[in-house]
């Protein structure tokens, strides 16, 4: 039994028919796990957290080091006596890449191996065009500033992913992705590893990528259980259970925007009836607004729509609310309300800490989290809403491209599991 | 830094102010660990599943065996070779205690530290009487218990306790029990700690420690990721997230009874209006029937109402449908698919690939199960049904005694976090 388990994510695996770029025994690899989290750490500090004793922790070290994937890099502090000294992994050991692919465009990242960004790019898209065009611009892009970089192909390790569709995780195959058609079951691991031949490429849901990043770098650190909802053309969620993604048994998890939030509402592009975001995502929030400016009811709105090419946008149905509209602002509330109330039985069932609202829509009023927390406020039972916060996103549109450089750095170590007995 | 944190339990870790039985060092802790899920194993095994050395491991068990923790039982599976001698606990080292407790009764197991029922005693209670009577009661059965076996109560290292109310879990106290009102905040677990001096009292929710039983030794063995649903008096869920009892931010996941099922519903005791259990739970399915009784729309409902004083339960309902009553089995089917509408929106969140029905309700038929299923197809995304269980529960209603006792086996020991450096 030779199974390969990637660290820090424990259940939902990558099968990795791929070779994984380094595998690691379990003490290396437990060694790994508490700088990536903590480092830069003490010797000490490491025989702490992982429960070996402070002679196996030093051979691991050395072995590490060797290696050259850890270095000491000067002293920590200190508590009495001597600073001891801190190790870290070597920066120019290997890079990372990171992809935050959106409908209509591409953030790419380039990061060394504790993280750091050493390079980031953005072009326009559209995904329909279908994966050979996209992911072959996408590898031009890379290639051109790892020249630029002056930085070998090889020594990049793996690819965080992150794409809007629903991503079967174990595989990386996108399954019956509504707005990415071309791109069902396609190889996107298969295609970087081509031409990265050192790395793995891990793809992931885009919310789940942003959740991440919140969980490593944003609103979401240190905190156990939250939900994080990204309210755009559609509506999906990213859950993080006791500080690592939660991705389900199938990899679907936190797919509510077909959640019913209304028996009586309208019919969904998926063929139900009132699901959340034919209901309250941008769109509808949109054709409401447009449906009242044509109706005479709101005088902001029509004015808008007119100038705007007979056309409005959620954004619009904002700004329409801040210059006082009555029409905008109803509309505004009770798309939040029921998205709150929508979220209430989430809180219910799950008990989150914590509610971060991102996504574009995000955007059009301070309204719109009031009328959420209300919803969710409504519906919840009072012990699950003591201590819940609800908040939008501090990280905004950054949470995508720091989540993709997570998603990729938790894959560059994997662990042997039989590696117990030396 | 000498932080305690019980074993298996890594996250929602229970507020030690009592002193727990054993704190053993991290590779003690992993060593009893180990046997716990998997014992009896061999010095091999236990240290290709913890990771540490073969040394290591002898020196561990050594220490745990002269502690009267462990001991060897003759030989495991061979593989070639001499078979190895395998450990497990020793059954004589302790016992702990199960106590699954419902509205109108009690079950009580006593068992050793391998987790084998040496004796079991139940009673008839009214937990309204409040918790000085029905405790007093329950510490009376086990010290009787107790006398006859030849047990010494300084024996008992842990209470597992289910009980029928919202728990914070942490402090083991009841918050705001709406069929318990006498018993908010009473100190269950110094109750049980006065008499019984080395053992610590955990307390949760009736429905966790039901999949607690379900994921130890149940339908819910080896399955990562699943939702124990109970339905009777009211409905709750207990949630096995990653292989663990996932309890949530403040103790209270899984309580789902509150989910609004149709918003022009009925108003519910809580004073909101269609929440599930107002709906689809017992009483509503028997109120149903009787007035459909009353009207003189079924005359085999009528006839049971006539012979049980003016009265039907959930149960009769069944009967009647068994019977070929057309009124009946229309009202179990519209139950069935309203809870099932409401599960398919947690398919969508929380994409378990079991979901085990139990309780009371839950026997009225197989319609019922049946229309549960088809609501949850009828609203779940295609994918994350895919590789979806739908069952009844086959442990029944042992499913809350032996998860108490699991309960109890998985606070014996506690884990010094401070115990590396060694």
């Amino acid at each position: 039994m030779k199974a390969q388990q990637p660290l820090l994510i424990p259940t939902t695996s990558v099968n990795n028919h791929h070779a994984a770029p380094f595998t690691l025994q379990l003490a290396e690899a437990r060694t790994v796990d508490s700088i990536r989290k903590l480092g830069p750490i003490s010797r000490t500090d490491i025989a702490n957290i992982t429960g070996y004793s402070r002679s196996k922790i030093t051979a691991v070290v050395n072995h590490l080091t060797r290696l050259g994937i850890l270095e000491e890099i000067g002293s920590g502090e200190a508590s009495g006596g001597r600073r001891p000294r801190v190790l870290n992994f070597k920066a120019e050991f290997g890079y990372v890449v990171g992809v935050d692919m959106g409908a209509t465009s591409v953030d790419i990242a380039i990061a060394n191996i504790n993280g750091q960004i050493v390079d980031r790019v953005g072009a326009a898209i559209d995904v329909r065009e279908g994966p050979t065009l996209i992911l072959g611009l996408i590898r031009k892009m890379v290639l051109e500033r790892l020249e630029a970089l002056n930085i070998h192909v090889d020594k990049i390790y793996a690819f965080g992913i992150g794409v809007p569709a629903p991503v079967e995780f174990s595989t990386g195959l996108l399954i019956a992705p509504p707005i990415m058609p071309g791109w069902e079951a396609y190889p996107i691991r298969d295609f970087f590893q081509e031409t990265f031949g050192k790395a793995i490429a891990i793809v992931d849901n885009d919310v789940n990528v942003m959740a991440l990043g919140e969980l490593r770098a944003g609103a979401g650190v240190n905190v156990e259980n939250f939900i994080y909802v990204k309210i755009g053309t559609g509506i999906g969620s990213g859950i993080v259970c006791r500080g690592e993604i939660y991705r389900g048994a199938d990899g679907c998890a936190g797919d509510i925007g077909h959640i019913c939030a209304d028996q009586n509402g309208p019919v969904c592009h998926c063929g139900n009836v009132g699901c959340l975001e034919a209901i309250a995502a941008g769109p509808p929030i949109a054709e409401r607004a447009m449906q009242a400016a044509r109706e005479g009811r709101s005088v902001i709105l029509a004015k808008l729509m007119d100038i705007q090419g007979s056309k409005l946008t959620a954004v619009d149905v904002g700004r329409a609310a801040a210059e006082g509209d009555r029409v905008a602002n109803e509309i505004i509330q009770d798309s939040g309300r029921i998205i709150g109330e929508v979220l209430a039985s989430l809180v219910n069932f799950f008990n989150p800490s914590l509610i971060l609202i991102g996504g574009g829509v995000n955007h059009i009023g301070h309204q719109f989290l009031a009328s959420i927390r209300r919803g969710i406020l409504h519906r919840s039972l009072p012990l699950s809403t003591r201590h819940l916060r609800v908040d939008t996103s501090p990280m905004g549109t950054s949470a995508g491209i720091i989540g993709a450089i997570a998603l990729a750095m938790e894959h560059v170590f994997v662990v042997e599991q039989d590696s117990a007995a030396e």
